[in-house]
Order: structure tokens, then sequence, then C-alpha cells
């Protein structure tokens, strides 16, 4: 799956289709906070590539730096650290959209509230965010941002609660939606996650000092201990004790509800080497390529993966049906993912820049490849047509997630739905035919749901959250129902 | 009058030493707006040369550009006013500080109301904004600036006013202090001036479309005609209509009261062409030195201007004197005003990078320097050893402008009072001694009303603004007052 | 093979350590010359990530471009590729070095002869580049930049030879060292290969027009066709003729002796999916893995690659043992190679930014880690460590290539002799214990040759460059015999 | 005089048009050299605003900055100037010409020489510098730059002589035209003067230490001590000793002829507080106002500067004529001289920007503008036609030298002849009339020669290189004869 993302450019909250992927990462009690932060979003680089932003407290003073472009581009320079100093911060990467977004949308976002200053991380989309937004303009507040994520900071704002703590829980009961969120204070770090756990936030332990996550590779980075996940519904709070300890405390604000991960976490978006809601992603697509082999076998000369996405599975898809893994297909590094690709002009050139066929492995032979989904099905048709051109027999595709039908509404932002492959063809046949393939199958929601929780979809309490594949949000979708009210004219376009 | 600002680099609005002085700049109903809007800045950059911002309004979205440096360093670049369409614009030059001072703060400031989106470029500093502001964080407002003209935009969203105009209105009642302010909305460009005149505003046209802007030298630049001041306590409202004319609707919310403007925008701060409250700053200037010549006369061979603020009173000393006038003194003019040097490494060379003595005219003379203000004395003390080693017999010192005894608190950023030139020395003689001139004498303050608007000082109602002079602030300090409540710990160092 | 490069950060021709890997590309008849460059030097970019530069000719001027960075960084801005625009071009890339290196070395270089223009790109090294530049400055030539490359410009400009060519022919005559260069002038594309061949360039066709360059996978990312290798010792001079077709002419200026292509093209440096002196390098690499497992067979529960270089070998090793392949270790691709880490900030983190263990893999298992070379066995050390973190019950080391001695003279920078791990240790043992592991084993120089050429070593007359595992240098050294004379104390340090 | 360099902007030695007038400063034996150079620089900006560079030697490399823009812009940075350590440097600050001069143009040029490097600034222009260029090409030279001072290199590096000091002057004998120039060692600075001293080029001393500059205001500027000119024809040659002493030798290669200094360095060049060929520049100035105001006398109430070059001739003038002198035209001093106005865009805006009417003293009035010279007439269009769009009753024009008619070849940019306003009307009359004033007067060749040197012009043996008015070159014009051979079509354009 590598063009989930390229359709959608627009930003704004009123935009219905923009939702971001995002990596979070928070840390209390470190004496080298900003360093750890950087290295924990590096490790998150995945999750976003567009922008990302730290926020410090070193006893005095707030500080905090935001940068347009990759972890690595700016946070391994000594003087953008030093400017960070602070045991106490988080920080937050985000995926890549257009150049009309501004710094100020690129988090941590900081108020200062009347007790004091409090920053926010956000991974996630509030389906009631721009239902909310408007309710809080028209009673006298100025957004700057157009992120939803600005108006859980009004919301605490305007609390009547005394402490930041219940402000943000007060905050927190008012949305709905997808969402792993942190947020810091002068002494608290503030971890939440939403009532059904779509989207992923562990805990971590360094040297007796909390951490919190998206994913575990954050703390593997840097040596720390995975603790637990951060369950779904909990806000976990802790603080820094003038002693230096640090106090822990879980709450429980929303009405406790079965756990339902995102599916796409496990299909594409996590790391092969986390392991998300107790279970390693690697294994989980393994997994789903070994299903897929036993649901949809083929004959042919090698496995080929289609890089980097569908490699696990093709590992797992050659194992379970005995044809030779090969890489057929070898990606050129230094243009990253699908996502960070800006310019028209390398967009002509296409698939070339990321991929070329390994003409040895591919020449003369029947090539089974195996993707980790199907979006638009743009992508594959570029590359079956590479294979094809590289000599290959027969080119036949295996999908190791089912197809696409429906558009996310909790972080992941996907083209509109006619645009999607699943949308355009009456079945495989016809997708196949569209994108040049001899055969195309994709995995079954079962195999799936097995590949990932060793157990079938349970069609009454579903375990996983898979609107996209079956159309059942798991929750209401406030926003999307007002959405006729229309975009404003005068929303801002900072370019500068 | 150089170092007024040198001393006090912090930034913040709890810092009761920050006020900046600026240039504002607005257009309605022009296709070329933007343009228009970088010309006048460049004809204001005199006002402050930290940055500058632009907003404009396209008729389906607000675009907005900040930068840091001169106005001429971004806005000639075709790229950036490409990315600011629209026949409606506000521009803003502000005076440089640190650089501490991030993006953040630099206006035109921007908020998406209820009702659509309001910008706001203001010259001046209202004397009540940190108390408005700490009462608005504590009902729940998030100030993202450190700026006190956040605090405008924050009563505007409140105000239960049904119109933008009838918002900023009520928002503006709330305001004391010294201030020249430009907003708008996507129709309207509304000017307001405070209710004694303290900081200037004019009203000008273009082809029937109105201009606001802070001193007529930025309708000259692109032959815009001058129309009138904008009153003191007025609000001017222009409106552009659907069959493309424009509205101009004049209100007076504050109560009448007679005008006071301020005498160091004749003194030092407007440039010489302009004509401000209907007095030429030339020919005020001029004036200054005759009085100057007639109330300390001084046996010399050449009056030589310390440039380039002492030039046209110089000017007038020599005329009413019968001494010869010269340039003693060359300046590189590739350095700017003393304002803009920000460089440690460069202040440590001093006055010599700016001023150079031409030895010609120097040399065994007896040389009556005319200056426009001595604040602090370094800068005297050092122009006038670079007089005598270039082989001056005598130096003198002739001050267009009384003594500087009091800091500003209306947009004048002062030095604490102890470094102030005045506050030091018990009398002419001692402060002769301490920058090394033969003798020194300075304007009296009866001298300088005369010079500006014919009549000596009114002690019963002063005509002028002249706190810095006489100690008699002409509005009370509410801020000032309340000053011992200190900064909070929880201050947002942006770096980025 | 992860740090081959890191040792030697010095620049100079003067210090004999000083070689660089690169790539380089030249095409000529194309309207679009620029483009396809910038696309050939991308699939290049392996072969050095410091910097790209790229002249082009347009029937009226030559116009040139350099620029630090990754290609992709700089030859996609369409405002960059409208510079050079051209139907004829060269581009090169190079590898990273320090900051101390200016553009004024980055290639192609470019000199105005008598008869027009010529712009040169090289790979490779001269192994009497400093004794001919010597001897040039001592009859008057000025030396612009500290690279050996210059040394052919002012040769071909002393030729006393007419046509450009054959100064270029009377200058290679000269040179000694392994080397593949691409020089133009205003209608020739000219490609130059060292006696024996040591640095791989190929001839493809794109539409009748001819390219050069370094590896097959540049012409597969234009969809151009391969024609053939460029011969050891081979001089191609193609020209455009005023009727736009191109003549091709061979010239042989070197005594023909047998081709030695350079075995680390084979084990580490060339792209997988290219096709060097006629073998698949990914087909070399997978038997080397065959014969390793062959010649040192391991008890074990998964072979897991160190990526990328050992991916290939570790499947052949696993092929051949029959034990799962399984990724065992994760690579974050937002770093790129080893080679492309400056900061010594980022260096203290070590491997863990480049790799992660994916735990699910590792733990409880006996691990046989396959890798493509050991240099200083840093990486290897820091790597078994973090496996045996990630709860390995043994780990194992298999080498698919013989151990390294001796530096390297024709353009791969190589640490000092005492910092290569096979001159520290006695034998396998030590180094085992010393990088942690409980075997080591590489693979003997006779499994290189068969795995790449399927015949063993010819110790008369061997069939490949391996110096640096025997000790046997296919060329004298020049340089290196004179190194005593030291380095001028005159060397420009050009910072800007 | 403000637009004599705004016709030419192509670059290129073939260019005949292209000429540079540039600053340049050398010092010998400081600790703090580069930051002393950084100054006197700054004093020299007036000299060129595109681009400035600095070389220093630290007793074991030399180092070198060069970049585009002011002195200030770069120079005032700390670490930059830490980049250029030493106790020797030259420096080098050249005009503003397009975007096509890359920095490999910019001085000081560089060669590393068998007995070490050496470095070059020049200021001004060879007369037969492409003719030595061809041949030195002819014979193997390769050239980096399109500076004809690159020519000077190859000499040096070519010639016969041991020391480095003689191959200088074995270089230098063979250059002709105007030029003042500052070669460095490893221990030696050296300065040379063309034969009849067309360029200026002073030497100073600071604590018993030597330094060669442009102009006297360099010496001021960091309070070095003026020693004398070098004299026409004069190579100095100071040689820091072992024991830290330095050694001053003076040599006169060239045959003794009088001097014949060029008469633009007092018209408009050189800064008014500087001493030229021993004559203070303002006192020439004012006394050309003063032979003004009695050759063409003028009915008028006021007397008004066009700034600034026009400055201290109005002074002149209005003490010769008893009008008084006033400031009718405000400058904005952050543009800077007409030279520093890259952008189409804002040319277009014009003579606006930079000055404006001081409507106070012009309104109602008859105004006496004076300039220091005319070129092509547009610049004082655009300015009369702002006077009396201010009100003027009548607007009179008098130049402070006389019609230019003839280009310059000794480093002064010139348009074509035939865009000079005095070679296209046929008599003042027709000029004024075209340019809008009703009456326009210059100074004559004897007026200005009296102003200058004391006394008329000596036809047999003018005292001062005056073509540009006379016609008479003072040298004969070698690569001028040889123009028609054309520009070759291989010059690089290099935009990186």
């Amino acid at each position: 799956m590598n063009e989930m993302t390229v359709s959608n450019l627009e930003c704004g909250l009123d935009d219905d289709t923009l939702h971001e992927e995002c990596g979070v990462f928070g840390i209390l009690g470190h004496d080298d906070a900003t360093t750890l932060i950087a290295l924990g979003l590096h490790a998150l680089q995945h999750r976003g590539q567009e922008a990302a932003g730290i926020v410090s407290f070193d006893g005095r003073q707030f500080h905090t730096e935001k940068h347009m472009g990759l972890v690595g581009d700016h946070y391994t320079d000594p003087v953008t650290l030093a400017k960070l100093p602070g045991y106490i911060g988080i920080g937050h990467t985000r995926y890549s959209t257009t150049g009309e977004v501004a710094l100020r949308n690129v988090q941590p976002l900081f108020a200062e509230l009347e007790e004091g200053g409090i920053a926010l991380a956000h991974n996630g989309n509030f389906t009631n965010g721009l239902t909310l937004r408007r309710q809080i303009i028209a009673t006298g507040a100025i957004c700057q941002s157009t992120s939803d994520t600005e108006v859980v900071l009004h919301l605490i704002a305007r609390s009547r609660h005394a402490s930041t703590a219940d402000r943000f829980i007060d905050a927190i009961r008012q949305m709905e939606g997808g969402y792993a969120m942190i947020a810091m204070t002068r002494t608290k770090l503030i971890a939440a996650r939403d009532p059904i756990g779509i989207r992923p936030l562990v805990m971590g332990d360094l040297n007796g000092k909390p951490i919190f996550c998206s994913e575990t590779c954050a703390l593997d980075i840097i040596g720390a201990k995975f603790v637990r996940d951060v369950k779904n519904g909990e806000v976990v709070i802790c603080e820094l004790q003038p002693d230096g300890s640090v106090t822990i405390d879980s709450r429980m604000p929303a009405r406790p509800a079965p756990e339902r991960p995102c599916l796409f976490e496990y299909v594409y978006f996590a790391r092969p080497d986390s392991v998300v809601a107790g279970r390693s992603v690697y294994v989980a697509r393994k997994n789903m390529g070994i299903n897929l082999a036993n649901e949809a076998p083929c004959e042919g000369d090698v496995v080929v993966p289609v890089p980097d996405g569908g490699t696990p599975a093709a590992l797992g898809y050659a194992q379970a049906s005995g044809i030779p893994f090969e890489y057929g297909i070898i990606r050129n590094h230094y243009v990253g993912r699908t996502f960070i690709e800006p310019t028209q002009q390398i967009r002509a050139f296409g698939v070339k820049l990321k991929h070329s066929a390994n003409r040895a492995m591919i020449e003369g032979k029947r090539v089974i490849l195996v993707d980790d989904s199907i979006v638009r099905g743009t992508t594959s048709l570029k590359i079956i047509q590479m294979i094809r051109d590289a000599g290959a027999k027969e080119v036949h595709i295996r999908v190791a997630s089912p197809m696409i039908y429906h558009p996310d509404f909790y972080g992941i932002d996907t083209p509109d739905r006619d645009k999607l492959l699943a949308n355009q063809y009456v079945d495989e046949t016809a997708m196949a035919k569209y994108i040049g393939a001899d055969s195309l199958a994709f995995l079954s929601i079962d195999g799936l749901y097995r590949a990932v929780g060793g157990e079938p979809r349970n069609a009454d309490r579903p375990q996983f959250t898979d609107h996209y594949f079956t159309g059942e949000y798991p929750t209401r979708l406030l926003d999307k129902e007002g959405e006729k009210v229309g975009r404003k004219e005068s929303m801002l376009a900072a370019n500068g």
C-alpha cells in the first residue's frame, strides 16, 4: 500500500478529508529529555515525514522548536538541541501534505493558561473537532491553527476545574474519535488514548522515569523498557515530585468499552519491529502472507515482495507455499516512502525513482508479487508494467489485506471514495485487467483477523477497527453529518 | 538622538520596558494592494527594521507573509508578492529587538472570528495591556503571542456585538495608552487612533480608494493624495460595496479630548518630509535649530550636524547664527540607523562603523555639533572624541530638544531611568565634562513647543505629549501600577 | 561492510588516504539531457552522497550546477533544472567526506581551452596524480582544486595535439591507477576506462543516442538499453554530427591487458540490480552466501541479514542451508547508508539510529548473522550486542568476503592499516571474541572468486582486483612511493 | 551621477564593456587581520556592493571566504570571521552586476605556485587583459574565472624568476591599463599601482605595521595613520621578518611618467572624507560647486542637492551664490546607492524608492538642483518630474562636472556611447528639454581641473585622466583594437 495518502493535500479542519497519521513521544524526569525525544521521533519517522516539533521545560521556561522536514534534518544539530533544555518534554512528527501547511500547524501546540503553560501532541482525529471548533469560536475564542488539536487546548483553558489534570480530563471527555495524546505542564506528563483504543500508545520506562510513545520501536531505540499499553479510554498522569521521584496516576474518564485497535496499524502503518496491542507487527504480517498463500495459492517461480510494505507477507507467502522468495524489485532508499515526494516534476517519473526491477530474478519467470494493500491501484499498475518490461513470463499479484471501500476519519488520510480501486471495478478480474496482472487476489477479512488476533471476525462485536474494509465505523461521525455547512472563506492561508 | 532604543532588548509584555515603535499601512480596493503596501512600508522603514508582515484578502482567502529583516529584503521578491494576492491588505513594520522575538509576534496578527477573519496592525502601546491580558487568560483565552496587540483580538472575539466594526469599537473602548491601529476584514478597512492622538495616523486617497498609514511619506512614495489626519479618538470604517465603491464612516467612541501628539515624532521619529498633525517635520526641526541658536549661541567656525537626525536643526542653527554649515561628519549609509546593529561584534567597533570625521572641515576649527537629542550620552561621547581626534580646536554641542528624564509607555523603547544622561549628572557642565565637550546646551521645552506648534507650552493643558522631558504622563499607567505581580515562569520561549 | 569510509575525513590530494568512490553519467543528443542525467545520478546515489554536479551545453554556452547534498535535494527543483539547458551533459555524484570539501572540488570540473570548453567527471583515483600535479605546478600551471582530476585538465590543455579527442587521449596516456571518466566538449561525449578496468563504466542507448554511466541501474531508471561495457583501456568518442546523427569511435591508447574488475564492486559498492562486467551483482552476492554456507556451516534457528549489504548473501546462505531467512534486524531508512552520518552527535548514538532488533525473530533463538564484509569491526560489535540484548541464545556471524588487510588506492577510501580488524587480531577466534560473537567465519578468496566469476583465483594472473584481501596491487603506486615529500603548507582552505 | 553603471550587466572579459570599480584592502603583521580587513572593506563599500572576499594566512594555511552581498552581511558574523585566522590578509569588494557573476569571479583570487600560495585583489581594468588571456590559453593554461585578474596569476606562475616578488613584477610589467593591486604570500604583502596612477592606492600604518587600501577612509575607520600614496608605477613589497619586524621595499618597474589620477574619483567615486592624491574629495566637490556657481549662475529661491552625490557641490553653489541651501529631496537610506537595485520589479518603481520630495521646501519655489554628473539623464528626468509634482515654480539643474561623451576602459562601467545623454542631444537646451528642466548647465573642464588641482587643464600634458569628457585616452587600448575577434561560445555560465 503505497498511495493511501497521495490524494488529499488540502489542509484545514473544515476539509473532511484531512486527517493526519502522526507519531508522538513524551518523557519526564530526564536531564537529556530533548535528545531522547529526538531519537524517539526518529524511530517514529515512518508515521510522519512533513514536520517535527519538540517542546521542553527546564524549570524556568518552556522552549519549542518546530521544523518542516525530517527529524534527522534538524534535531541532530547541537545548536538546535541546545535551544531545548529541560527534564520534561514532548515531541510530534507529522505526515507530509503540501507547502500550504504552515509551521503554525506543526505540533506540539502550546498555550499559556492561568496556572501555567501546557503543550499538546496528538495522533489521530476528532470526529467532532469541527463542531466543537465552531462552538468555541462562536463564544469568543481565537483559533491560531487550523488543527483540531487546538480545540482541546481551548477546552482545557475554559474548563472550570482547578488543576491542569482535571481540566485535561474535562476536555478529553468532550472529544470523540480516535486519538493518542500526550500533554505536558511544568511538572506533569499526561497521556490519553481514545475510548476504544483506535490509535496506539504505549508506556515505557527508562531508569525509573516514564515515557509515552506511539510504538514500542521508539522505546527500543533508546534502550527503554516496555511497561504496558496505555489502556483504551485511560488517562495516565505522571507528576514529578519535589524529591525527584515520579508519581503515576491512572484515570478512566470514559465508560469502559472493549478495545478495537486499528487494523491498518498492522497492515501498513506500524514498524515491523513494533509490538502493537501485545502483538508483533512482523509476525502479524508474516501470518497475513501465510494465510494469503492458503486462501489464494498461485503457481509461480518466485515470490517477490513489493518493497517495503509487502516484504514480511511475501516471506510468509514463500515459506507457506515453498516457492522461493527473491528480491525481484530493488528499492532506492534515497527517496523514502511514497509520502515524501513533493514535486510534480518527480512524480512524473513515477515509480521508477523508488523501485527498479532486478532483471536477473525476473526474466523468463512466473512472478508472484505480494503487496500489503491496494488503495487506488496506480502504483500496482506501474510496478506490474516494470516487471513485465524486465521479461517476466507471468505476473500475479497477491494482496495481504482485503479490498478498501471506505474512507477513514480517525487519523488516516484516504482518497475520495470513487478513487479507491475497489469502488471502480466490479471484481478482482476487472481489477487485475486494469492493473495488468495475470491474476489478483486479496486476503479475506477473516484471514486478516486471524493473522493479527488469532480469531476470525466477531460480527457482533468486532475485535478491531476495520471500517475501511467493512464500512462499519466504530463511533458516530458528528462532523461528517454536519459537513454541509461548508468551508469558511476567511480561512487564513499562511504562506510564511 | 541615536541610542534611545539600544538598551532594552528584552521582550515580553510583562517586561515594562518593551515598547515598539512601528509603522502601519492599509489599503482597500486596489488590485495591486500588496505591492502598494510593500512600497508604503518601505517608506516607513525608519519606524521599524526588525521585521515586516503583510496580510491580504483576495475575495476567497486571507494570505499572510511575515519576515524578519527589512521590507526590501523580502517584499521585492515577485515570488513573495505572488503569495499575497488581493484588493485589500494591511502591513506592519516593526523595530529591532532581539532574536528572541519570534515570527509569532510579528504583525499583522490574524484571528478567525465567527463572522470571518480579521487582521490587525498596531503602532503604539497599551498602558493596560498586561492587566487585560491577565484577565482574559483567567477566563479561558489562549494567547499565542506575547504582543499586547493580541489582547485587542481577544476583546473583539469576545464582544457581544454582531458586526465586526461594532466589535472593534467595543474592544478599542477598553484599551488605554497611545496607539494607531489598522484592521481589515474581508470587506472593511478600519483605522483607529488613541483618544489624545499620541501616535500619528493619516488618511490618503489613491484613485478614490482609501489608504491609512503612519506618515505622509508613505503616501508620497506611491503618489497618493493626503486627505486628512485620522482624528484623535476616531475610528474610521471603510467598506467595499458590491458595486466596487467604498463607503467611509467616522465614529468617535472615545470622549472628545484635545489632541496631544508625541513631541518625539517631531524631534526624531518621523521622516523629515512627512507632515505630522499638519506640521512639516523638516520645518519643525529647522525651527528647533533656529530657536537653539537664539537660546544657546556659541562662538565657532563651523556648524556640523550629527547625521542624520541633527541635520535640519544644524541647518537652522547655521542660518540663524551665520556660521557656515559643513559636513564635518560623514555617515556610512551601509549600516543604517543605530537601531539595526544587532551583533555584539559590531557594537564593539562602535560609532566608527557609522560615522567618520571629515578632517578637512574639522582640523584646527572650533566645531559646533548639533544633535537632535541626547539619551544616554554614550554616542555623543564617541563622536566628540572622533572630532577631537580629527584635530578640532574646540567642540561645542547643541541639542535640539530638552533633557530626557522619564521613560515612555506609549510605544517608544527607552532605557532604564538611571541610564539616562540627564539623571546621572547634576547639570550641563557636568554632562559636558562626561561627554568631553567644551560646552553643552539643550533647547528649552518652550523653545521646542514654539518650534513645532508656534506657541510656548501651556502648563495647564499641554498641547503635546512630553512626559519624557516633563514627567507629566498624559494618561494613567495601569500596568505600571500593577507591575509588582511579576513575570510568569511559563512564558514560552519560541526559538523556531 | 558499513564503515569502510568512516576514518579518513581529511581532504587534499597530498593525503594518501583520500580516495573517492563516485558515480558518473553522460549523455549526448537528447533535448532533455539534464533531467536524464539527474535521474541517472539518482540511481547512482549509493556511489556518493556528499555532493552532485552537472554540466550541460546548449549550443551556445556551457552551464553548470554544483550542490552539496543528495541529487534529489537539488536536481528535482525545476528552477535548478532550468539553469541547465542542453542536449549534451555529464554529471557526477561523490561520496561524503567533511565540510572542508568545498564546492570547488565538486565535479564535473570545467576548463576553457583554446578550441573551446571541456568538462570532466571522474570515478577512481590516479596513483600518480600527486606526482604529476607537482610537475605541472613547477612549470607554471595554476591548480584551483585539490582534486587529482584537475591534473587531467591541465594535461589536456598542455597537449600539443590539435583536436580535443587527441588531447584527451594524450592526457589519459600519462595517468596511472583506476578510473572511469566521462568528458564533454561542445559536440563530443568521451568515455575512458583504466587499462585493466578496475572501475566500472557501461555504455547505453536511448533512442539511438549514447549514454555512459557507472552502472546499468542508471540505464534502467530512464528506460535506456544496455549496449556494452566500455572496455578496459578503451576511449570511446561520440560526436554529434551536423545532421543530428551521432558517430561513435573506439580507440585503445593503452596496451591491451586482461581486465581485472574491482571485487568490492560485487561485494559491496554496486547496486544489486546492476550488471557489472557481465555479471549480475545480486546473483554474485547470493552465490557468496551459498558458498559461505558450504564453507562455513553453522547450527542455528534463523539466518538474519545485516541490512542492507548482507541481504542477498543471507538469502543465499538460508537457501543453501535450509535454515529460515528472517528479518531479525530492521533498518531505519530515514538515515541511509553509514556513509551519510556527518555529525559526532549522531555517531554517539551509534548503530541504533540505523538498525533495531526485531525481538520476535530473535528472542530465544540461535541467530546466524550474515554480513557482506568486516572492515574495522566496530559496527559488528554493536550489532551483535543489540542482538544479544534482544534475547538471542547464540549469535554467529558469517561474512560473505575474505578478511581485509590492505588499503585501496583506486578510489575506495579505507581506514589506516592498523584500524582494520584483520590486522588487529591473530585469528577468527580472537576476532569473534572482540566483536562478541559465538563464532565468526569469512568466505575464502577462492569462494569469492567462484561466486563472482565461476572460477577460483588464478594466482599467476588473477581475474579480479583484490589487493585489499591479498596485498597484490595490480599497478605500481608512484605517489605512494614519493609520499615522504609531505604536504605543502600553502594549501588553501576554502571555507566558502 | 547615478546611473553610470546601470547599463552593462553582461560579464566576461570578452565583453569590452565589463569593467569593475572595486575596493581593495591589505594588512600585514596584525593578529586580528581579518577583522581589520572587514572594517576596511566596510569603509570601501561605496566602491562595490555586489560581493566581498577575504583571504588570510595564519602561518599554516591560507583561508578564504567569498560572499555575494555587502561586507556587513557576512563579515560581521563571528563564525565567518573565525574561519579566517591569520596575521596577514587581503580583501576585495566589488560592484554589483548580475546573478551570472558566480562566486568563482569574486576576488581575491588564489593560486598555489611551486614556492607557495599567492592571493590577489585588484581594482581597475587591464586594457590588454583579453589579449594576454588568449595567449596564455593558447599555450595550455586553464582559466577558471572570467576575471582579467586571473591573467596576472598565470603570468606570475609562468615567470622564470625565483622569488614571488620578482615574479609579480615580471607579471605587472606585461599589464597595461589602470590598476591598483594588492597581493599576498605567506610572508609578503605587495601593492602595485599603474604607471600613471589612474586608480588610487594609499599606504597606511597601524602600530608600525603596513596597510594598503583604495582610499584613506579605510584607514580612518580603524584608526590607522595615513603614510603616503603608493606612487604611480610603484611596487611596494612588505615582508614579515622572523623577528616580527616588517621590511618595506619600493620598486619602480615601469618607466617614470607623470601621475594622472582619474577625475571621476573626485567627481563621484571616492568618499567625501577621503584624501585622494593629496586632495580632499569634499573640498574638491565644494570647489566644483563654487566654480559652477560662478560659471553658471541662476536665479532661484533654494539650492537643492541631488543626494547624495550632489550634496557638497550644492553646498558650494549655495555659499558662492548666497541662495539658501535646503534639503528639498529626502533620500531613503534603506536602499543605498543606485548600484544596489537588482530586481526589475523594483526598478519599475524607479526613483521614488530612493528619493522623495520635501514639499515644504519645494512648493512655489524656484529650485536650483545641483547634481554631480549626468550620464544617461534618465534619473534627472525622474527627479525633475518629482520636483515639479511637489509644486516647484521653476526647476533649474546645474551639474558639477562636464558632459560625458566617451566610455571608460580603466575600471568604470559605462553605458554604450549612444546611451550617453551628451551624445543624444545637440546642446544643453535640447538636453534640458528632454529632462524637463527650465535650464541646464555643466561645469567646464577647466572649472573641474581648477576645482580639483587648482590649475586649468594643460592640453599638452593633462594633469588628470579625463577621457570620458575629452576622448583623450591616457594609454593605448590593445583589447579594444582586437575586439572584432568576438566572444567564444564555450564560455561557462556558472550558476551555482
